[in-house]
């Protein structure tokens, strides 16, 4: 992770993308959405979808997963730089989460997030609150899920010794 | 699911518990949060967490699973008295989810929702929209996680013929 104080609001950052395969979106739906539109073409295809689809929290988790090998990635180049690595602290949540469009079976979902506010922690010394809005977009162009998470970063340590 | 006009704001459900074991948290983390304080004992120890814990996404999926299996069990009870089904419809989303708690090893959460807003649909006739506030407590009583969703219920028929 970059320090609080090197993040600019209005950056933004591609995740990656993840295409969704019908072994993926049951495998997800018997265990945490075993909803019949998520397990079963035919019944899917009988619903108000219409045809076998990801549960909305499948969407989600996936988002999270490209952020942490996101975050791995761009740690690795800056390690190879010989630059430092902030922590990335805990998340206090997310809000205003909208599944806008289904996705269905091999839908490829591209993940992005832009910073869009960024302050000082009040309750916790040497940390930043940032503020992202994540997005997946499928391969039609069309907004699949957004929402809106915050998350803790390092601030760069005052005395400033172990800077590079 | 009951008919939208049967629903009433401040109704209150026990949706069950779960109880986390390392090799849940692990599992899920595996595939979509696969930060070491979520997969590996040691690290976590090392963490700000100061143990093994859950991703926030699998905590908030676990509920999912619970709301649908209380759902289930509720319209198999309705059946059983022959009372009509209400269809459940898609989520648009949830607003101001908040990790308030990490949720340990070992940690059993228990799953509440209470009706917090209801309004017939403008978009969909048939249709209303509710409000829940759901919440996730663990054994010491102590809220693990709170977040707000909305569902669409099906209303009623106006006609009316088909009704219990």
């Amino acid at each position: 992770m970059k320090f609080f104080e090197d993040i600019a609001i209005g950056e933004r950052a591609e995740l990656g993308r993840q295409t969704f395969t019908a072994g993926d979106i049951k495998a997800f739906a018997g265990r945490f959405d075993p909803q019949l539109f998520h397990l079963d073409e035919a019944a899917a295809a009988r619903s108000h979808f219409g045809a076998l689809c990801a549960s909305g929290w499948h969407t989600a988790a996936v988002w999270m997963r490209l952020m942490v090998e996101h975050q791995r990635r761009e740690d690795a180049a800056r390690r190879e730089r010989n630059e430092p690595v902030a922590e990335l602290g805990p998340s206090p949540g997310f809000r205003d989460l909208k599944w806008l469009k289904p996705v269905y079976v091999g839908d490829t979902v591209n993940y992005a997030m832009e910073i869009i506010e960024a302050r000082p922690s009040n309750s916790r010394p040497g940390w930043g609150l940032i503020t992202l809005r994540n997005t997946g977009v499928n391969q039609k162009g069309e907004p699949v899920i957004s929402f809106v998470s915050v998350a803790f970063v390092e601030r760069r340590r005052v005395a400033g010794k172990d800077r590079a």
